[in-house]
């Protein structure tokens, strides 16, 4: 099989357009120049829109991770406290982060199940500088209530940290309104651009909180900030210049599409995974309630009972159609399928076509079709 | 004028190859695939023959400043002491990054003067568990001396961090024979990659001396470490996949070219460079002596006298040919051309007729050609 022609369905690295790989390819310019600079400004500007924020914007050079690590590392010094929410893998992240740099106070929810928000109140009330948690868990496809927490941090006066990696763009998430201090994305995510670029918004509140010196080097937003305020715009160390390039380019295709459409065209592509997967009796995987959804990006399934993940996923990956398996605790206890970017109606019916080729060989279900129908009928609504 | 169609004369990031620019552009992949694996442990393996190395090597997504960042961090506690040896920029960046997590020695000399190596023994009689130094001074154009400093790190028993940025892969650079325990360099360098890499080669002594718990929780040495030692190579977060395809590929070239021999013509480039600014009376800026040479990745010229960096770099610019100034305190005082990686003979002439016709429109020379001639001299040798 020829690894680049296969369809990638996974939650990130996501599919990068032809259009926006070219632009990657461009030869190459200097970090230092004015030329550099034009791009940066541009990039911000459509930026601000996919955040829907005001606040200032900078792009680092690194995974998402590397967007979180200067979140916690500008604001929480040795003796801070920092409240950490977590239902999943990237929530438990927050917590080693905060361990890190302060003292973290981790508010642990099983895997996949909604925040208990009075938990996350009496942590709060113990006193804490900031308060962290991951909108769009990827790896148990859930959507947390950032709106709600946020109310919470404003009550409690703890600066909100939102890792919105796997969400801007995607599920609507709207910085200002939700008092998001310091939102974080990467760009191999809805923002359809391959990964090594984490972009980040950071409030006047935020800034009037950071510590005198970040407590790390190289993840300083403060340096970042610092820099993109110049006349002419810069980073404060080397850029990834050509995933600036794709990144301009690919804001520009989202900008023609339109912010708001192509987040409606994601929760409805999520929207026809999930019926081809009732359609086909396959259980979701995460637990919802009245303000913890679904995700639009990636969709969280449980594995059917006695199908292997070498079995399910395995054979799509034979067939050229890459999904994504459950990590650490859930490992082959679930399988996920990305929806972001400019993921298509015919990616996702291929999708659901040949993970129904494997269901009726592991004979979970008697003829193909339902599934596709299922999709097929949400895509055309 | 088009910003791509410009010949890219400057220290890094480097002209890249079309080979290395498609490879760039590949359709996405998971990085948590075989398939990146494979690349990784490629990529791993010719950079062992590029850094002259058999120790652990790892890639980390940030700029070349994330792998200083890592080497001091995991070794400088809050009370550890550091001798950080600076003659220019760059050499000053380690000592930020030390004072950032520990206590940094600085040795500090003149920008562009060769180290006293007596004053770095001294500092390091002090006590130090480590001593870091920049090998090529890209600010200044000084190659440093790496080796003799490494018998000092051994004397004294401090872990040795050499920053290659912008030397290994251009300049001569023995990690296992000079005793260097870290080395970094940056894809954007000799690499001939665009920027967005660094990679990082540890040996077991400075591994058995890392702190429990790096400082930093992104440019985590140890960690990458770990990911990298897997059955599957991997990294701890999600890595710029598509800046991999392309080194892959950049590697390849340079093996084919024979690692040596990729040296030995940067080092021509490099004299051809320095003989053409003879024949037209410009000075070199670094002072040199017997351990501490001209660099042969970049050339630091002052500015003729009289001749304004704008008049002379704006006007090489305005015929397409892009060339470096200054930073910080000699900003306007030197400019810069980098010889590295895919530089070619012609690039050379074409930027020393360039530099000749300003010569010549400021009443610097009276005609042109004898740096076109000098530098052709020594490229035919």
């Amino acid at each position: 099989m020829d690894i680049e022609d296969t369809l990638l369905m996974i939650p990130g690295p996501v599919k990068v357009a032809p259009r926006v790989l070219r632009a990657l390819s461009k030869p190459m310019i200097s970090h230092r120049s004015g030329d550099f600079s034009v791009i940066y400004s541009d990039c911000c500007k459509l930026l601000k829109q996919f955040f829907e924020t005001k606040n200032e914007i900078v792009v680092m050079t690194g995974s998402g991770t590397v967007g979180m690590d200067a979140a916690v590392a500008g604001l929480i010094g040795h003796d801070d406290k920092i409240v950490t929410i977590s239902n999943g893998k990237f929530g438990e992240r927050f917590t080693e982060i905060g361990e890190r740099y302060g003292k973290a106070i981790p508010v642990k929810f099983e895997w996949g199940t909604p925040f208990d928000l009075d938990r996350v109140e009496a942590a709060l009330e113990g006193g804490a500088k900031a308060v962290a948690m991951v909108h769009n868990e990827t790896s148990v496809g859930l959507t947390n209530p950032a709106k709600e927490v946020g109310k919470l941090a404003r009550k409690h006066d703890a600066v909100f940290i939102v890792d919105g990696i796997s969400s801007i763009g995607g599920n609507e998430f709207f910085t200002d309104e939700w008092g998001i201090d310091i939102a974080i994305t990467g760009s191999q995510k809805a923002l359809a651009v391959p990964p090594g670029l984490a972009v980040v918004s950071t409030s006047p509140r935020a800034e009037e909180r950071f510590l005198p010196k970040s407590a790390s080097y190289y993840s300083d937003l403060k340096a970042h900030l610092k820099s993109v305020r110049k006349s002419q715009p810069q980073t404060p160390f080397t850029p990834a210049v050509s995933l600036f390039f794709a990144m301009q380019e690919s804001l520009h295709m989202a900008a023609e599409e339109g912010f708001a459409l192509r987040r409606a065209r994601t929760a409805k592509q999520a929207q026809s995974v999930r019926s081809a997967a009732k359609a086909l009796g396959i259980e979701l995987f995460p637990q919802v309630n009245e303000h913890t959804h679904y995700s639009n990006t990636v969709t969280a399934m449980k594995m059917p009972e006695g199908v292997t993940d070498d079995k399910l996923r395995g054979g799509m990956k034979k067939q050229g159609v890459i999904v994504s398996g459950g990590q650490d605790l859930i490992k082959g206890k679930i399988f996920r399928i990305g929806t972001m970017g400019m993921c298509s109606s015919s990616d996702i019916l291929r999708t659901i076509q040949t993970l129904e080729l494997i269901l009726v060989k592991e004979g979970k279900i008697a003829s193909c079709g339902a599934g596709v129908e299922a999709a097929s009928t949400v895509l055309e609504s």
